[in-house]
């Protein structure tokens, strides 16, 4: 049988694995600091809670679990009197009877979910984070996985702008700790509703939205292409577009605005909104660029205020976070009236760009800290003491399980990238010294047990 | 909609996750500082990978992922002509044609087809851990889950029986750290063979296995009947009942053992070869109790020399961590030859073994350690600095996010144990103070930002 992974999932190696903890616990220890408490739901979710969430594409790209069993117990009658080679109509009919759990497409689901069940045990506001895998049945592509984490913070039960504002200092810290130099884009929903009303046609809201969305990709004569092939007519594109020209730092934008959303109450809810999220976060003092960008959209139709995207300033690749407000996601499970804000770091994204600008710590380069050659039985048995003493004061250290040709076991050193080698034969035992072998310089040091730790710390 | 877990899953909150978290990371700490490196493999593995590896049983255990899109376009034709009502056989026929993909049922595996898949890139031998839910369709009941983490590590590529001695000086440390007393049974599957040859029937080892495991539930008299009744003559009872009466410490029935397997060379090597580890364990300074156990055997099919569990003295439980060796696990992906040994934690019984034992440490009871009062939209700003050092320097810090009534602001913080309040009103910002109330004495102190650190460090 020949050992395959499923298409478009990954195995991670070791070196991989330091990696990613290090991205996730750098996010997690971001998340604890700020008051952010963790929680995990489970893989499966009944298919009535993920259905209908993600729109019509969304419902397909769920992974379905086949029912346990004889699972075609419930579906026998289904099958009475239709085309057998009709699949795809099979393929619908059975579908319910077949199948009622699903694997989780997003963390933000099963968080509104856990918040409506638990209702009762909560204190609101209820600040959470969660790092779990998600799976979707996507068409595998670079950098798009069937399988991938997610990393999101949400706080429910809040409506405070405070939240918004913490979530961009997050951003910041966690950016900063990584050190990837990045661009916070915030917009507000409210403004762009107020923009729709202002040019004339608020019900073309959404088709204003996604063609400004892109407007990074396709610039302003694509715009003006698309927004008349969503049949909005000349004079409205005419009096939308000055607005997406505004010029200045968010401070200025915000004056602008004003000005121009002077007629639209929302809207200008939206700008007072993006103003104290930008006045708060310059209290806050964070140091990463933070633009008032009106071009920003993101698809997600639960956003209903603030939105944010961050994309990193070295290295050309999609957005590595993003988020926003939402106010009616528990309302999904029944719950209404409690508003959220949150985050979503793209761990795998983020993997990318430390990699392509080489900020990687160089101590995750190897598990293994101290080598332990083994001589032979008798010699092994001085290893284990000096060892213990090691491991107690956190240092990571192996004893080579057989005594293997001293070859063989440097190399299996070289190989883990174990920075040191320590060896104690015949002569060192009656010594009592501890010979250090420095796997970087060659450099070989004998030392006496208690001068080891020293020997082997980090350089 | 009413929102609902799936049967046999759990979702955790913030409080199980802190205790959880503790114990992987309890568990990951030993690993690492043995040099057992971190890898993940996909949730969903090719159900050729996974069926037949687990038992009849096992395979019926299986999640399966329907196949995407059209599942039935490879399964009309089997339909036709068959019986609409026979809905077993239905599913039977179907089965392959629905679904290549199952959830992972265990972590040995996947790590053994990852070891496999990987061979090319992994210096032998090769030392893992991993830490993932697996999943089995069981029926739930208590204490048993449809959904459930492992904590697995694992030595592949090298026989030598330090690896055994290490990893029961793993489990030492493992429990040692979480404070749970603990006795370490050991076992040999060579000795259990040597036994069932002595007893002159070799070929009944299963048989001879399986009743011996239940002596601890069924003791002598059912033991004699499970025998009798898998047709297993009273000579051969005869000749092995002694055998498991025998007496004292692992050196003294190792002793006994060796003159009563003389005749079975394989028996004499499994007693060699747990006389090897109880002696390393020593030289070790283990201090777990260890003891030699025959009437330790394991269900798992695939162990072929040292045999693992641990049991918690203090609590009633079953086993806490189990493990063995392996001499051909990879040969079911077609690598012949690489012997393994490794052990798992079983983090839910040791989850409810310290819950009964009152074992976690008190700062697990919360996460955020000082909560910032809100008097305003100008107070606040006051809290940005102190509560962005506190962060700096590790403190898990919130500052609530509207100025709620103190009373509100006072039962979040009650609710969720934080022990430390702090408040900056108009008059501590004049004169340049911080108020840090103590939640458990009630007691108040007035201290300098500078002292603020010190003053809501841990008690």
């Amino acid at each position: 049988m020949k050992p395959v992974t499923v298409k478009g999932t990954r195995d991670f190696s070791p070196l991989q694995m330091r990696r990613r903890q290090y991205i996730f616990e750098t996010i997690s220890r971001v998340y604890r600091r700020h008051g952010y408490q963790p929680i995990e739901t489970p893989a499966m979710e009944t298919l009535s809670s993920l259905m209908g969430k993600y729109g019509e594409e969304g419902d397909k790209l769920l992974f379905k679990i086949l029912n346990s069993g004889d699972f075609m117990s419930k579906a026998s009658d289904v099958l009475v009197g239709e085309d057998m080679q009709d699949s795809g109509r099979l393929s619908r009919a059975l579908l319910p009877k077949l199948s009622e759990k699903g694997l989780r497409y997003d963390l933000t689901v099963p968080f509104a979910r856990f918040v409506v069940q638990h209702q009762g045990e909560l204190s609101m506001p209820f600040k959470r984070y969660q790092i779990q895998p998600v799976w979707r049945a996507d068409r595998p592509q670079k950098g798009r996985y069937r399988e991938f984490y997610q990393c999101d913070a949400d706080v429910v039960g809040s409506d405070s702008l405070l939240n918004e504002a913490e979530l961009v200092q997050m951003i910041d810290e966690v950016f900063a700790a990584l050190g990837i130099r990045v661009q916070v884009r915030i917009n507000n929903r409210k403004v762009l509703f107020g923009i729709a009303q202002t040019a004339g046609c608020p019900e073309k809201m959404t088709d204003i939205t996604v063609a400004i969305d892109k407007w990074d990709k396709i610039g302003e004569e694509g715009v003006r292409e698309e927004l008349a092939s969503r049949g909005i007519g000349a004079g409205v594109v005419r009096k939308l577009l000055p607005v997406l020209h505004l010029q200045g730092d968010a401070v200025q934008k915000a004056r602008e605005l004003r000005e121009y959303l002077k007629e639209s109450p929302v809207g200008l809810k939206g700008v007072d909104e993006l103003e104290t999220i930008f006045s708060l976060a310059r209290q806050m003092d964070v140091q990463a660029d933070c633009q008032l960008d009106l071009t920003l959209a993101r698809g997600l139709n639960y956003y209903t205020g603030a939105i944010f995207e961050v994309k990193a300033l070295d290295v050309p690749m999609g957005s590595i976070c993003g988020g926003g407000r939402y106010d009616d996601l528990t309302g999904l499970f029944g719950l209404k009236g409690v508003s959220g804000v949150g985050i979503s770091f793209g761990a795998d994204r983020i993997y990318d760009v430390l990699n392509d600008l080489e900020l990687y710590p160089e101590s995750l380069q190897s598990g293994t800290q101290v080598l332990f050659v083994n001589f032979g039985e008798k010699e092994q048995a001085w290893t284990f003491a000096p060892a213990a003493a090691l491991r107690r004061e956190g240092v990571c250290v192996e004893i080579y399980p057989s005594a293997a040709k001293l070859q063989k076991q440097f190399s299996y050193a070289d190989n883990l990238h174990v920075p040191f080698v320590a060896l104690i034969g015949e002569k060192e035992h009656e010594s009592g010294v501890i010979v250090v072998k420095d796997m970087k310089t060659g450099e070989q040091k004998v030392v006496r047990p208690e001068a080891l730790l020293a020997a082997v710390m980090p350089r």
